[in-house]
């Protein structure tokens, strides 16, 4: 049954960051626009949300390349594909209610219109709102699931983050701390590694653009990395890759490190290295696991909650810092995770 | 208590193939010598077997390999490690008898002297002495353990093995029928291709050295691979690795196609491949497996009695040919499992 609000009080334009067109590997400022579009009367079934925070994340790159990748690629002329939190201001959904704040995939716009099937989360869970900007986002959640269900974390082991203060990393590293491991996180920047060690609990944290990689790593962990759970991809990559301890895990949850994708930059081989040190290397994409979402998040609230995690966020205060966000992102430029305040 | 047997039927001489000096790549006939050592009498808790069949197994490459690997390099000088079936012949282990068949580590050597850690298994189970240098070997049962721990088979699975009619892939391809999977076997030579379908059950075999891989894969695959059991890596696995379906499964099991690896040869990244289609990629040894060894060459015995599995042996009748045959088992000259005998 609709809920009757009176119509006057309904937006009828909608602003919106647009893929103009489509982006030669990461995309830049020039690869989109901001234009307005008028909202259509709601349709049955579906519902408009206000949105608060619109989420910058390092995945929209995929998102936004018509590569082969793990979802469709967004096309030209549309509102790019984005994560955000918003209120409920009109619904036709039973299920869902005016002034109900929820978080799922509402676009870089000011106003979603979606179905129930577009909705993540309900931003319940007694946490401030930006919390679903990341810590029960995407990046927390599958930093929770990857590093469980992929990485197996036992007390005792030495795991390995790259991009270790980022909107992934930094929960990482904080789990692998809760799980026992000992953590070792590799960041870009002193300042970077100085904030890994001081908020997010890392035992050693490396600025890989100074440091002798190799020679870093070997140094802190002798005996080799049990877990390896990689944000970037290429150099940092085959540095690892060879520290690892025997029947390591290696958990592939981004390449940020590398722009272009097509064709396939070379790097060293590295079957004999799977095979001889019989690592498992593991690529984890969220979207497989919808079902374990809510469980997940509930445990990560609760860790909050008790002072085990904490989380940063870095946010933009107007929606024209949208179109050079994701490029400021691989540019390592936030401190905490991206959100863009339009509320 | 040591056995009383006469000391004059006891072998005072040992013919055994020597590595002469550390291989580059592939071990060739040069790299070893046949020489005759003396047998010294036999020490408390050690007994001696007289070898029947020497194994040649790709395995050896490695373990002739001064590069970091799974087990220490043969030094310079001591006889070629090996598997191989023999008989008891003098024993001061109780547990051990005279003329009792072993299957282990026995080096390529008329002779040797062993403890109870280098016995595998006992050549029982009711099959042919030529059994347990394949089938119930590391071989057979690398395949069955790889496969199901591994490649985890679910029936309607398409499973596609390289070096498809060798000496583990012949046992991948027929198990992988057995547990309900479509086959496809990669080999090189239109004779192997027939030999897959014809004795090892594969659906499709095709020929890598002259089909055009990409389109014969996709072709016979139209939906990707599920499992991908790679005894080859190189170039065949750059190719097969962008054919597998979402959640596949790599089996490294041997990197036959790649002759040197210290430095690391170059191959387009694969970590890109590994996110987006949410690959798990691992490495199998066998020599983590001893525990589940004795239960898996059980299962494949009774496979084999049943009429399941086949397998097909290449019998080479004198130790001169042991120092060419590991080049020789890379350039794919053997029509099934190499084996030499000495008896």
């Amino acid at each position: 049954m609709p809920i009757d609000i009176p119509i006057y009080s309904l937006p009828t334009e909608n602003r919106q960051v647009i893929l103009a067109r489509r982006p030669e590997g990461i995309p830049q400022a020039t690869d989109f626009r901001i234009s307005s579009a008028p909202l259509s009367p709601l349709l049955p079934g579906k519902m408009r949300i206000r949105n608060i925070y619109l989420s910058v994340d390092p995945a929209q790159r995929g998102w936004a390349s018509a590569e082969a990748n793990y979802s469709a690629p967004v096309a030209v002329g549309d509102p790019m594909r984005a994560l955000a939190v918003g209120v409920v201001v009109e619904s036709n959904d039973p299920d869902f209610h005016v002034g109900e704040y929820l978080y799922g995939w509402f676009g870089w716009q000011d106003y979603a219109t979606v179905g129930a099937a577009q909705i993540i989360l309900r931003a319940t869970h007694d946490v401030p709102l930006t919390a679903f900007g990341g810590l029960l986002g995407i990046n927390g959640v599958t930093a929770y699931l990857a590093l469980t269900e992929l990485g197996r974390p036992i007390a005792g082991d030495t795991l390995l983050v790259s991009t270790a203060g980022g909107s992934v990393g930094s929960f990482v590293g904080q789990l692998g701390r809760y799980f026992g491991c000992r953590t070792i996180g590799l960041t870009g920047g002193d300042g970077k590694v100085a904030r890994c060690v001081a908020r997010y609990g890392y035992d050693v944290a490396i600025n890989y653009k100074s440091a002798e990689l190799p020679q870093a790593i070997s140094k802190v962990a002798p005996t080799g990395i049990n877990i390896y759970f990689d944000n970037t991809g290429g150099a940092i990559l085959d540095t690892v890759l060879r520290q690892m301890a025997v029947r390591g895990r290696i958990v592939q949850c981004g390449t940020a490190s590398v722009g272009i994708w097509t064709p396939p930059p070379q790097g060293p081989r590295n079957e004999r290295e799977i095979l001889t040190r019989r690592l498992v290397w593991s690529g984890f994409v969220i979207f497989d696991h919808v079902a374990e979402y809510e469980a997940a998040a509930s445990a990560l609230a609760q860790l909050y909650k008790s002072g085990t995690l904490t989380y940063d966020v870095d946010v933009a205060d107007s929606m024209e810092s949208a179109p050079g966000a994701i490029a400021s992102l691989y540019a390592g430029e936030n401190a905490g995770k991206r959100l863009i305040y339009v509320g």
